[in-house]
């Protein structure tokens, strides 16, 4: 924690649910005072494209480009270009809207230029206005994989293709122990104000992060207090494949599995109202945590805010 | 020529022009006789997309999806890609329709999988259920250069960036020399019935193929005449570049000049009726070439079919 600079926070974010958090902080904290760290053990290679999920869901997300309905892609896509490559017999079980594919092509033709992911990530994010920092967790390639019965699947084809459906034996993230963290992102951890964890599916979207060892070290020596946003909701009904996930893991669906698995670092936890708060000495700060629009967003932000405050030392 | 096989025609084409009188032929003759040998020189990377403007227009031209208001792309295209490649600073003089992408993005993909154009074009052809054969000129990278006061411009950058603006001084086709035609391309030659020089550009979009030694050597010595379509039309005015670029080089805008270009293999010309002739010894015939619907098309190409039927030996 500098104090001759400006406060500074980080907050540690996967696609979707994470997204809408760091929307709220971005909403709530001066321009310019947060850099997201982003996952990008969901990326992958599609039909020669180099596709970034979680930085596009949030690029689209901060610059109000988000489909609502859909949940992930942007508002007002258009879809001709799947069409006329469904007409080819190409590939069609990963949507590519038509607008989204110019972060694709672009990307792509950037990083074969020679530019690497956190230039391509900061040249988008300026070019939209945004003023905040968005970093991929590591230039390096790290890729998730899930065991099954059916056997390793990459993440795409076990969460788009297969939807979800294999069981979930174990999840590796193949090239995380020799990853280097994006440039910037150890100094952020270790010099901001505070540090949120989204409310990202903690063993698909987060884990890939702290399997980068330099990052989970930075989490555990930083002096910023650690906050996360907890995606269990309602006791036992959790959005997207988290549940699923943690009974075939063997893992209780419950707010303290939550705060046991980031339990090397964490110094707070944000819970959903009425929900059972974890079972350990914890800071534990309770909201509707259901972010349906930017209301949501900011007041969910504003707990963990708050929160952190009531930890600064 | 065979007897033992049904007989079969070649056609050699570049861009809209060619591509109009292609689809003349392809109505009138049967299904699986006609085969489109077709200049790759304008084919260019561009986004890190292979893209082959002349194959993909025929390929959109026989299955009714070329834009007739454009003379370029798809019909009903949309443009979501162009807008949101422009919100990203990524370059816009080359317009990629939302749809088209399909095309590009696909051929790039197999290239890189390790198949040839020929397989890709094959493919694309089949799956549109085009019954003709659609082959590149060649395999091997032939690109076609526009020397100019300004510098040495590829193909596209003259064309498509410039507008053909620089004064043209020559031009040449890298690679040609050295490039084979594609597999069939010189049986096609070697045993078609006749063969057609379709009414595009002679020395931007006819001369690559010619350029390429076994190509240009099999049309001096097959058995089977040889009709092309001017694309002189009125006089002195021609659609594109063609006026402009035959001044540029010191050529008369002439039917003669397009016969001597021609004249080691023609045996026929096909002219816009009330042009001059050329001056020479030469089966000539004369429609009106200008090709504005399925019905022009037709006529077209049924006249250059009834002047190889008398020049049959």
């Amino acid at each position: 924690m500098s104090l001759s600079k400006p406060p500074h926070y980080t907050v540690i974010t996967g696609g979707v649910g994470g997204a809408k958090l760091v929307d709220g902080l971005y909403r709530l904290l001066p321009k310019n005072s947060l850099t997201a760290i982003v996952n990008t053990g969901d990326d992958f290679n599609h039909l020669g494209l180099a596709i970034s999920p979680d930085i596009d869901t949030l690029l689209y997300t901060l610059s109000g480009k988000a489909n609502q309905q859909l949940g992930w892609g942007r508002e007002g896509e258009s879809w001709n270009f799947m069409a006329t490559l469904r007409s080819l017999g190409g590939p069609d079980w990963f949507n590519l809207g038509d607008g989204d594919l110019a972060l694709h092509i672009m990307r792509s033709s950037l990083l074969a230029q020679g530019k690497s992911l956190s230039e391509v990530t900061q040249y988008f994010t300026n070019q939209w206005g945004l003023s905040l920092r968005i970093l991929p967790m590591s230039d390096d390639k790290v890729a998730t994989w899930i065991d099954t019965p059916e056997g390793a699947l990459s993440f795409q084809s076990y969460f788009v293709e297969r939807q979800c459906r294999p069981v979930a034996q174990s999840i590796r993230f193949e090239g995380s122990k020799s990853a280097k963290p994006a440039k910037g992102a150890l100094e952020a951890i270790m010099e901001s104000e505070a540090i949120f964890i989204a409310p990202s599916n903690p063993y698909l979207s987060v884990d890939p992060l702290l399997a980068i060892p330099e990052i989970k070290a930075a989490l555990i020596n930083t002096q910023a207090p650690i906050v996360a946003i907890s995606p269990i909701v309602d006791g036992k009904a959790v959005k997207g494949p988290t549940a699923k996930l943690m009974g075939e893991l063997d893992i209780p669906v419950s707010n303290d599995s939550i705060a046991r698995h980031y339990g090397a670092f964490l110094n707070g936890l944000v819970i959903h109202q009425g929900d059972v708060p974890p079972n350990r000495n914890l800071l534990v700060s309770a909201t509707d945590t259901m972010m349906h629009d930017a209301q949501d967003r900011q007041r969910v932000a504003r707990c963990a805010l708050d929160m952190t405050a009531s930890l600064l030392k």
